[in-house]
């Protein structure tokens, strides 16, 4: 499956020299704030390069690059999960198709922002196509003397990707023209990623970008990488946020697997955060495995098909394939959290854990439930220990409650016991905590030492469902989501987002 | 069932003079935009009193009452929907009990501001009774010299709602000060009905009550009258607001029917409203009817069992009861918008009509899932015709998509066209609507058009979920939800409640 690209790169040495030629753009100012968030080096998985150009996709946008492409030398395997909206945007639809037509032999994604290229009809649909086969003739191009290819192939071999602003047609000839551009400036420097990590941003205030290296306990010697890039900071919930991910990794994964890895390290991280509660038309998660760092003959990795939690102790797993599976969700909960911490006019980094719940389910929509609520959100901008509202979103948590219009049936609600309830302000720096409601009953709570906690940047809301009998009773299931503040700049920031 | 009422009237024409002393407090001052919606007059229902105190239940309230009664002088037959939240607040959990255990007899309500008595424990449970009891006793007061009571009865005869901050202990004394200085302040002039409905207030900018009169076909000689009064600007969704209303009528009621009549009615009005999408610990609304203005031996008005849509044309409605459902729906549909227009922070009234839905629900769903978009509500508040995030919105419904944590099965997508919908502004001055999207196919908007009717207060959003075959293929189900913008001042609003 490889050889064709080893083909490929001896046939192209000129060529990767363009790779490397690409100069970072004049760079948005990043907020100083946010500095300690933007990696200045990264390590980089073998064989991807990624480049990025300028379309102009929004009229107003006359200085920043707006094309991204991440392009793997191999062809990948690939997996990626798309939002649940029905009005899913045509990137979307084209993504979908290519996944299950080509099962393997993918080489990246080319992305634009400024414009989702969403409920754009009929004309949406051959505009994402055209996206993803324009950015195949650029592999054509660089094939065409090889003995791998010589006819562009009938389903291409590079997936699609837009975020921006919902129902504006396409601008889509300058896009084709900027994606050869795009490609030329192709390169594997940290520059490189940094300004392909820039280009899919819309209304991020910095880059999100992550790297690093990771072995495989089968043999240590051999050092992968993965890296990733995201973007989103609105319309933003599980399943998914309004986001785009695309990370790479230079281990080899089984392609009839990959999915499977991806779906259960983002069920528990980009599938836990929450900006605005709106789920948009275009999220997508990509992950590119092109197997460069294993060596000759390394198995690929794997997951029986009957097995769903890959952290089972009890499982079929190799100890290759937990180790990955730890190193997927951890990078994939350090690049979600990135998100979270550019929500749009988000202030604070608020994590909500909630424990002791009757079932997953439950505690999942409590947890939910509480990232979403406006007012449990702007009280943590005003810096307001207004413990009342979390319980209050605790309460009324669809699926908690009974909800004729969803056809959720009665008799949910004990799955929550208001009197064996606690809530207790976990501080960032490890000083003590304060317990805000005990089994049900409020405490005396020091206001003082509450506005000390919440003037924190981090803070962590433990919920505990069932405080007394947790243990004894085996309501010991536990979910973890991570919100922001809701602020005068949310506002500000989507009052006026297409101008 | 009247008799012993109108002997206590016959034993009390001194204490009757009390009630007419009552004078208004010091008024907030209304917003100059708000006062079209607050009325300088009234017609209110025979034998209905009310009356207001000062307890300081905030210890910054110096000033404005925050204790109000509504009495009826005669028993009424009384219905009360409650908020689904599983933390109820204590008042809730009072007066279901006084409703189940007591089928009639009731005499009204009394409400504090200022402090929700929601997870309170224990203590608030105590304090919620005892605002019950204290009421209960002020009747007890006026029977004492009649023949009909000497002692309390076990179940107080009235209700009991609070409003106002969660999770703090209410202050009961200074409340069980202020109820007898509220029933003695009891009277019956619009004077009276508009103080009650500023007591009730917390973050409401202007008082909130309407009254009407209206005929029976059976005997149009006889006037009856409804008055009712609402709050609540904030923790606001479908099932329901936070908020609290109350609603009197003369009109005569079969006790076993007025749940029915309130069910209904609410349904359409009440729960399709939405602020932000929190529903909070307390909502209740209550509706008391005590017949004074009946003719002696008149038919109370009654639905038999098994009738739910008291709209249907072919049930077994007698034209009596088919009008006052459609006098009573009318009513809270007027009251339930002042709650919106009143909204916190909010600039605009949106109202929000699905159309040619292939149920009910999925209307509903569609229709309540863009009533709680941050982002559809940022973007009117900015007047920014981005209807991009209304499809969006839709395409995320819970019910409209599956959804795991909620248990939601996949294949329930198709209750929604992407290619069959339309969208359409429709401006408040009945001047030509503007499409935005007509079966999937984006229109060419003249942006300067939308412009013009975003600036208009009253915005109607119009969506055809089947456009091409709702005549045809029965998909002729609609719903409409009525919400308003999402600003700057919501944020002010909520970022510093309790202070």
């Amino acid at each position: 499956m490889f050889s064709r690209v080893s083909t490929w790169l001896r046939h192209k040495p000129l060529r990767l020299s363009h790779f490397r030629s690409y100069s970072a753009p004049a760079s948005r100012s990043d907020p100083p704030a946010k500095l300690k968030f933007i990696p200045s080096s990264g390590t980089y998985p073998k064989g991807f390069f990624t480049g990025s150009s300028h379309a102009g996709v929004k009229a107003t946008n006359t200085r920043y690059n707006d094309i991204a492409l991440v392009v793997s030398e191999q062809p990948c395997s690939a997996a990626a999960l798309f939002t649940r909206n029905v009005f899913k945007a045509a990137p979307v639809h084209v993504s979908q198709t290519i996944l299950q037509r080509r099962r393997d032999g993918f080489h990246g994604v080319v992305v634009n922002s400024g414009n989702a290229n969403a409920v754009t009809g009929l004309e949406g649909s051959k505009h994402a196509s055209k996206m993803a086969s324009t950015a195949d003739q650029c592999l054509a191009a660089s094939f065409s003397d090889s003995i791998a290819t010589s006819a562009l192939p009938e389903t291409p071999r590079m997936l699609v990707m837009s975020t921006g602003v919902i129902g504006q047609r396409l601008p889509i000839d300058p896009i084709t023209a900027a994606i050869p551009e795009a490609y030329r400036s192709l390169g594997a420097t940290h520059a490189d990623w940094m300004s392909a990590a820039r280009a899919i941003c819309t209304t991020d205030t910095f880059p999100k970008l992550l790297s690093q290296a990771f072995t495989l306990p089968s043999n240590p010697a051999v050092e992968y990488r993965i890296a990733g890039m995201t973007k989103g900071a609105g319309m933003l919930h599980p399943n998914m946020g309004t986001l785009l991910a695309i990370i790479c990794t230079d281990a080899k994964i089984d392609p009839a697997s990959i999915t499977q890895f991806l779906k259960c390290a983002t069920d528990v991280t980009f599938n836990c955060i929450s900006v605005d509660g709106d789920t948009s038309t275009n999220d997508t998660i990509a992950l590119f495995a092109n197997g460069a760092a294993a060596p000759a003959g390394a198995d690929a990795l794997a997951i029986p098909k009957d097995v769903s939690d890959l952290t089972s102790i009890d499982s079929t797993l190799t100890e290759d394939t937990r180790t990955f599976a730890r190193v997927l969700t951890k990078f994939l909960t350090d690049l979600s959290h990135l998100v979270v911490r550019d929500g749009e006019g988000a202030t604070k980094f608020i994590t909500i854990r909630v424990q002791s719940a009757t079932s997953i389910q439950a505690a999942r929509r409590a947890a939910s439930s509480i990232s979403t609520s406006a007012l449990v959100k702007t009280a943590f901008y005003g810096k307001d220990a207004n413990w009342g509202r979390i319980l209050c979103a605790i309460g009324y948590a669809p699926g908690i409650v009974d909800n004729p219009i969803l056809e959720i049936p009665a008799g949910q609600a004990d799955q929550v016991k208001p009197s064996e309830t606690s809530v207790t302000l976990i501080p960032a720096d490890a000083s003590d905590e304060l317990c805000l409601l005990k089994r049900g009953e409020p405490q005396d709570v020091d206001e003082g030492r509450a506005k000390q906690i919440l003037q924190m940047e981090d803070v962590e809301i433990l919920v505990q469902l069932n405080d007394a009998d947790g243990a004894k009773s085996g309501s010991q299931y536990e979910a973890t989501y991570w919100t922001c503040d809701l602020s005068h700049e949310y506002v500000t920031i989507n009052a006026d987002y297409r101008t």
